[in-house]
């Protein structure tokens, strides 16, 4: 096999860029033998020069783009993240006939088809492995390995922070601010775990999962999330009772000519395949027509899973392979979803004696309940609250009845579905 | 995107052809649109073109190979099974200048190296993904996806009625020749189970994996197996006592410049990632240097699964991707491997008192027992039997130690390292 020579300019060396770096010295020669591919490094674009990169030859960096878009290079990785400049970044080097690999979620999620367009237009290829459950070959996966199925769903652990933070709120009992707090220290949350913990980062994903296994734009600017924050111990509790896991899931599900996308937390059960998915692992489960279930679980995050994915893209373009860019042409309508489960409930209220009107509201809505405690707080600080747990029942249903009882609560009352 | 016809030639019309056939027709507007590829069989080599075969045009079926190989077609695909004649179908085609895709695994596993380097000698490319684990695109994940990685290990569930007998025997407390005849009325086992019970079929998909994850050829012509015929209710239950579940496990483990591989029943503690895996389904457990653990899991075989691999290869190799066909000049040894962990053993003994000098034999060569039991047939038939579940010790150390004890048992001691 004769050795070909890939030239990459890299956008960004943070995290992932720097563990790119380091993953293209330590198994190059691997790389040259598997695939025949030589892969050098050319310009790396940085915002300050002067910082300490153990690895990373400083002669390579610069602080203007344009050095590393018109250096010669065949391929530019991009990871500066964000929209702007690095969808400028992507759409100038497509234009210059340069390959672009990137790790862009939220600009995937946001205009993904456009850039799609924009590649296919140029005859260029857009690799994305790394933007979604970074060294799960997902992306791969769906675009190439089940090509020749429909896929009728896909339901994911896709954040690893609240993967974590659930699993530590589950197996040391302990609240979800010490849970968040301790992700934070072992560098799996983000000083601002907003995107994180509220949601968004998982909805994000699965928008990129779902038009990709559905060829298909979704029609909706952004997914609706529910986070995490409002979990507390008493629900991981009464869970694991009922013999659920409390998971943060996302679900993208084929239903007619449209499909229903969430991303809340839920209640699983115990045997659950995803159920097992702990710490910062993502997982992601896909059903397709031919293959039935399939489980693909590994870490989603992280410098060198996510560099790993990001060279998988590289070398899949410097041999010529790993799935085309064309952006399908259809849109599919997102159904405002309505599941029929059961439900768990947790009311704060300020009387728990409130726990028989909030039954009775429900068995008049024709939802039963299977099982109903009301918990005095055990402090003075404390909440008072009433759980219920109801017969399969539509959740905006149960939302609705949760609303006539307003006025009994003295908070947001969660509401979790059961799968 | 432009649409390119690919005209395929099949070989073999059995389960899996059978699928590939239907999928084709069900999914094949899905595949051109997605992949902007037009799949056409244009002949179909069967033994018998009177039998019945439901979706399936009779004007495309022969009993001539050559009306196949010589029919114009781009890519063959070969599902006749066995080694001779699909080694010779497999070279003629590539020699006439043919792609070819096969889920061959005994003749891959005999000489895979020979015929992928015939193909890439022909510029042709051969794909492989059904002949390993169906449905799970493990082949082009250790290819393309894990590209960057050095494969540290290979932990999988390879033989998917291996481990719907272990389920049955698990969740029903059913014996061994119970849930295997309960496999075979499900088709889950074949009439004559022995390539899959006694661990040969398992042998050979770790072979294909280990080769590809290791870029070398593994001097060995065959790996040496145990299968799971000798698994009793009581080796389950007590496995089960002591927290763990009984699996069939391949492994194939880098240790230094050799390369270990085991295919046996062993322990695995209930947490874990392999313990989940139930049923007939299948799972790899992949460790890559830069993504760490990673698991893919899903349906190992089956009439459409299989045929979701095959097409998958087909649409890659029509849209000149997924994968090279060079086969690695390097050749790796195979160590006997001698693994130090806890062992779990039983003897059919004449006499249960023995249990004091198999303890004491095990004691005297530093092996501790943690855990012993002599138990008395319960039926006249029956058999007596000691159990003894040991401190961390070489499989190999434990096996002398048991064969010290030949003169007290009445048959073959059952020992299954635990994880």
């Amino acid at each position: 096999m004769s050795t070909r020579k890939l030239k990459i300019g890299l956008l960004g060396c943070g995290t992932v860029g720097g563990g790119l770096v380091e993953l293209v010295a330590k198994n190059s020669a691997l790389i040259r033998e598997r695939a025949g591919v030589e892969l050098g490094i050319t310009k790396i674009l940085v915002r300050d020069p002067v910082k300490e990169r153990p690895g990373v030859d400083r002669a390579l960096l610069t602080t203007e783009p344009d050095k590393v878009l018109n250096n010669g290079c065949d391929l530019v990785v991009e990871l500066v993240g964000g929209i702007e400049p690095a969808r400028d970044f992507i759409q100038r080097s497509l234009f210059a006939g340069k390959h672009v690999v990137t790790a862009n979620k939220a600009l995937l999620a946001l205009d993904g088809f456009t850039l799609l367009h924009a590649a296919e237009k140029q005859k260029r290829r857009l690799g994305f492995e790394a933007s979604v459950c970074g060294a799960i070959p997902i992306i791969r996966s769906l675009r190439n390995g089940l090509v020749g199925n429909r896929i009728q769903s896909i339901t994911g652990i896709l954040n690893g922070t609240c993967n974590y933070i659930l699993t530590r709120m589950t197996e040391d009992g302990i609240d979800v601010d010490t849970a968040l707090a301790d992700a934070q220290a072992r560098g799996f949350a983000e000083a601002d775990p907003s995107l994180d913990v509220d949601g968004h980062d998982a909805a994000q994903k699965l928008k990129i999962l779902a038009e990709l296994a559905l060829s298909a734009r979704l029609s909706v600017d952004a997914i609706e999330a529910e986070g995490i924050r409002d979990i507390n111990a008493d629900d991981i509790r009464t869970a694991k009772q009922l013999g659920y896991v409390i998971k943060h899931v996302a679900t993208a599900e084929v239903k007619g000519d449209a499909v229903s996308l969430q991303v809340r937390p839920m209640l699983l059960p115990r045997d659950h395949q995803l159920a097992a998915v702990r710490d910062e692992n993502n997982a992601v489960l896909v059903r397709g027509d031919a293959v039935g279930e399939m489980l693909f679980c590994g870490k989603g995050a992280g410098s060198l899973p996510s560099a790993s994915a990001v060279l998988s893209d590289i070398v899949d373009i410097a041999c010529h392979r790993g799935g085309f860019s064309a952006a399908p042409q259809q849109s599919l309508p997102v159904t405002s979803s309505d599941q029929q489960c059961k439900h768990y409930v947790r009311v704060p209220v300020a009387d728990p004696s409130a726990i028989g009107v909030i039954t009775s509201v429900l068995e008049r809505s024709g939802i039963g309940v299977t099982r109903a405690s009301a918990q005095w707080a055990r402090k003075a600080a404390g909440v008072h609250q009433v759980q219920v747990f109801t017969t399969p029942a539509s959740s905006q249903n149960v939302r609705r009845c949760m609303q006539d009882c307003a006025d009994l609560s003295t908070g947001k009352p969660v509401i979790l579905p059961a799968a």
